[in-house]
């Protein structure tokens, strides 16, 4: 008789470019994102939580790697009767969903319309080390005010933000930057003509990806790209913009165009972009952000104006943002590097009327909640109720009623604590479970501690060490251990716990 | 010359099926969840965000609708150089991708294994009123652990859950049975073979379906599909499972053994299972149930044994339970319907299997959020912070350094705070914004109030009615507007909302 087929057993994997997140990674993004929502609450921005799934013909394209702009989504197609269903995708980022939601409700909602919003996006790009296909975003915009108060508004809210979640003040600097000012610059020096923005396009996204690479090219690097081009170490090459040896000159001058204060850098600003009326708004926008930023108290200690900021998203038109983390951590190779970029965002006039054909104002920003997570972590600064539960352990499992009693007395007393579930045999096994859940406490009671009424409380934030290899004589003899009346369990345990965070520095 | 093509305008439209979620509704959610994460958190579960993309492959075939498992997930193949790369979907519930992330990460992770996790799922299926193609989850899991302790548990903590987010003791009941029970009564009355239990898969599958649907079509609806099926008001007709008439007639006097108390209806089981062994340990385990949770104190007012709850899901093995909202609320039609069910779960040793060839224990409860939240709105128990911000006007379009800095003044003091951003020309818009934006309070100066170093203060709340129509003179000589010094913004539009918070009656 024939062998009856096996099915090949699936294999246990996240695909590829996916990644699960664990216990305290989870209540640590949800802490940040708790009090990044209640600073965007308090400047008056509602939640709006938009479906993951898009229309492609909604979403656009719009993705910032702009060299293959109708890649990069995870898409299908709807079935129907014809196969002629609509082409399905899954949002890229909360600013597409965002026109959308705004042209298809604007009758219903207020204007200004100020809105926040957090949740994952997800690109269909080649996964790399630290480089996942779903990640989150937490943004917030405002649509329908043309003033670039909006825009000042959301960079005050950036500083605040960033010091809500614990970058204290002196770690961060939040720059600002205006796209009309450097299309000034592209005009005088002949990049582009105002006449016909579109002309140069290539050649002006070229240009803004090169400054846009300062950081990490350096001023010799951006050179290069604003010319012939560039051939990294791998031998890869980046094409250039082929601009003019004088043109390439302006453009480095706009971006080191900072000078020792506000004033100083607005006065220079005005003199490279020199007749253009479109450089000239944008150096006007940005004294005017500069003066309301100082009159809320957000001086350039907070907040600078900085020209080498452009941003690489094609879309922005105006003011453009950037918070960037000012300490030092160590990198892989143990070398100390500036922590860098952790928010960016301006403002882009036309994304909505792709749906109504009307220009609509709107400005926003997007912190990468990833980036700044790990920021909060390397500097010690990530707080959550990650705190392992206490463990009830079970001695004689005929009496798990019991040992449920006092779990559920436990949590009555806002204590989190759990029971031992697992196969009570090995008493030892108990106790590395405990270990391993990170328990501050765990309780015993065998026969003899029910009959005297009695629970042994072990503080296993003090008695760690020896828990792995304890058998339970060994563990009982441990000072960390002590014994009370079973009515006194909760509020004991409560003291434990207090002890033990006391105890504790901050880590 | 020709006109140059003009590119059809999107639409902006969420797909089919889809919607979007604003303010008060995504801070009603999130409060509600976060109610129930900190439950959860207290029993011990740790929380876990798997991605939202699976491999086809590692989601299975488990979705509820068993007459269709194929369908019914949004799917596409990976693209690689062969079109041979992996078919991705996104995931249809909590359960397969915790199957998965069990066997991917069981090294790493304790056991047994707590988890709760919350986030939407989707499901490819034709869209209905009120039923969407994505939708939220929140669901509790013990993973790894045998007792029928770790269902006692679950079972408590989503009485206490219920308790947490609003429901009333007596406005839920939390019902439990077991389909070892079912399986049991089926093998006794020759419907499944205990030695080949597949053989009738497809008979039990119609059967637990019937049972499931005991609410909505009544004891004949269901004995009807236990035998040659049903003809609906319109005309569609569901297969029955063809029982001979004394099988289903021992089929409906499970559904009916509920007796008085719990143990009537333990010996009633006990005798429906006779001498089917898989039968005798459902019913000690529905007993041993029982037993923890008197110990802890919950009664049959809070969780009762119930033969009717059987649950439509196939992978049930052992308990299942359901809780249901019992007050009652008017439908569509204005008929006073029960709520009906909220939550349910239960036992599923066979899902971790699937990729490791080792049975694992597992157990858990899903919470129907939408549901759960709907239930809590018909009550007026939803709670959040979702109150309207103070609306600073801008009556000289010059000083808006000085509105920003009033905003900034009022934030510092935790009150939620914005300024217009609109165009300030018609101050009768600026009013109407501030009403549409269920602001409490709008802050007015203008050159005058300036000069005099004082603010008008509009209260909102009580002067709702005539804003309007209000012209600006019309609503400065309203009794609710007075006039502060500039000095005590922040205080008196603290004491403002105060008092309009004390004389709101609780919604």
């Amino acid at each position: 008789m024939a062998k009856p087929k096996k099915t090949p057993r699936p294999k246990a994997e996240t695909p590829k470019g996916f990644r699960d997140y664990f216990g305290a990674e989870v209540a640590q993004r949800k802490t940040m994102l708790d009090r990044i929502a209640a600073v965007y609450h308090r400047y008056g921005f509602d939640a709006l939580e938009s479906s993951a799934v898009e229309t492609v013909e909604a979403l656009g394209k719009f993705l910032p790697d702009v060299d293959r702009p109708n890649e990069g989504v995870f898409a299908w197609q709807e079935a129907d009767e014809n196969d002629r269903g609509d082409w399905l995708a899954l949002r890229y980022d909360l600013t597409a969903p965002l026109a959308r939601v705004y042209a298809q409700h604007r009758h219903d909602l207020p204007t200004p319309y100020r809105r926040y919003a957090m949740g994952p996006v997800w690109r269909n790009e080649k996964p790399g080390p630290g480089r996942f296909r779903q990640f989150y975003q937490c943004d917030a915009d405002t649509v329908g005010a043309a003033s670039v108060a909006a825009d000042a508004e959301i960079c005050a809210m950036l500083a605040d933000t960033l010091e809500e979640v614990g970058i204290p003040r002196g770690d961060y600097i939040v720059r600002v930057n205006n796209r009309k000012v450097l299309n000034g610059v592209m005009e005088v020096a002949g990049v582009l003509d105002p006449a016909d923005p579109d002309r140069f396009a290539q050649e002006r996204g070229i240009v803004l990806r090169a400054i846009d690479k300062l950081d990490r090219l350096g001023p010799d690097g951006v050179r290069a790209l604003l010319g012939e081009g560039r051939e990294d170490a791998s031998g890869d090459v980046t094409k250039g913009a082929n601009l003019a040896p004088a043109q390439a000159d302006a453009v480095m001058g706009f971006m080191a165009a900072r000078g020792a204060d506000g004033a100083a850098t607005v006065s220079r600003l005005r003199e490279l972009v020199a007749d253009s009326a479109t450089g000239r708004e944008g150096v006007d926008e940005l004294e005017e952000i500069a003066t309301l930023l100082a009159a809320q108290g957000y001086g350039p200690d907070r907040i600078e104006i900085d020209p080498s900021v452009v941003r690489g998203l094609g879309y922005y038109t105006g003011p453009v943002f950037e918070a960037e983390l000012t300490f030092r951590i160590e990198d892989e190779k143990g070398r100390l590097r500036q922590f860098g970029s952790v928010a960016g965002g301006g403002r882009y006039d036309d994304l909505v009327k792709r749906f109504t054909g009307q220009a609509v104002p709107a400005t926003g920003v997007s912190i990468g909640v990833d980036r700044l997570l790990a920021a909060l972590r390397a500097k010690g600064r990530v707080g959550s109720d990650s705190a392992g539960p206490v463990v009830v352990t079970v001695m004689d499992r005929a009496r798990m009623a019991d040992y449920q009693s006092m779990v559920a007395e436990l949590r009555a007393a806002g204590i989190r604590a759990e029971v031992y579930l697992g196969n009570p045999k090995n008493f030892g096994n108990q106790l590395k479970y405990a270990d391993r859940r990170g328990a501050p406490v765990a309780v015993i009671q065998g026969e003899d501690e029910a009959a005297r009424g009695v629970v042994q409380l072990k503080d296993l934030a003090l008695g760690a060490k020896i828990a792995e290899s304890a058998t339970l004589e060994e563990w009982k003899s441990q000072p960390a251990q002590i014994e009370v009346p079973r009515a006194e369990l909760a509020a004991r345990v409560g003291e434990m716990i207090a002890g033990a965070a006391e105890s504790l520095e901050w880590e």
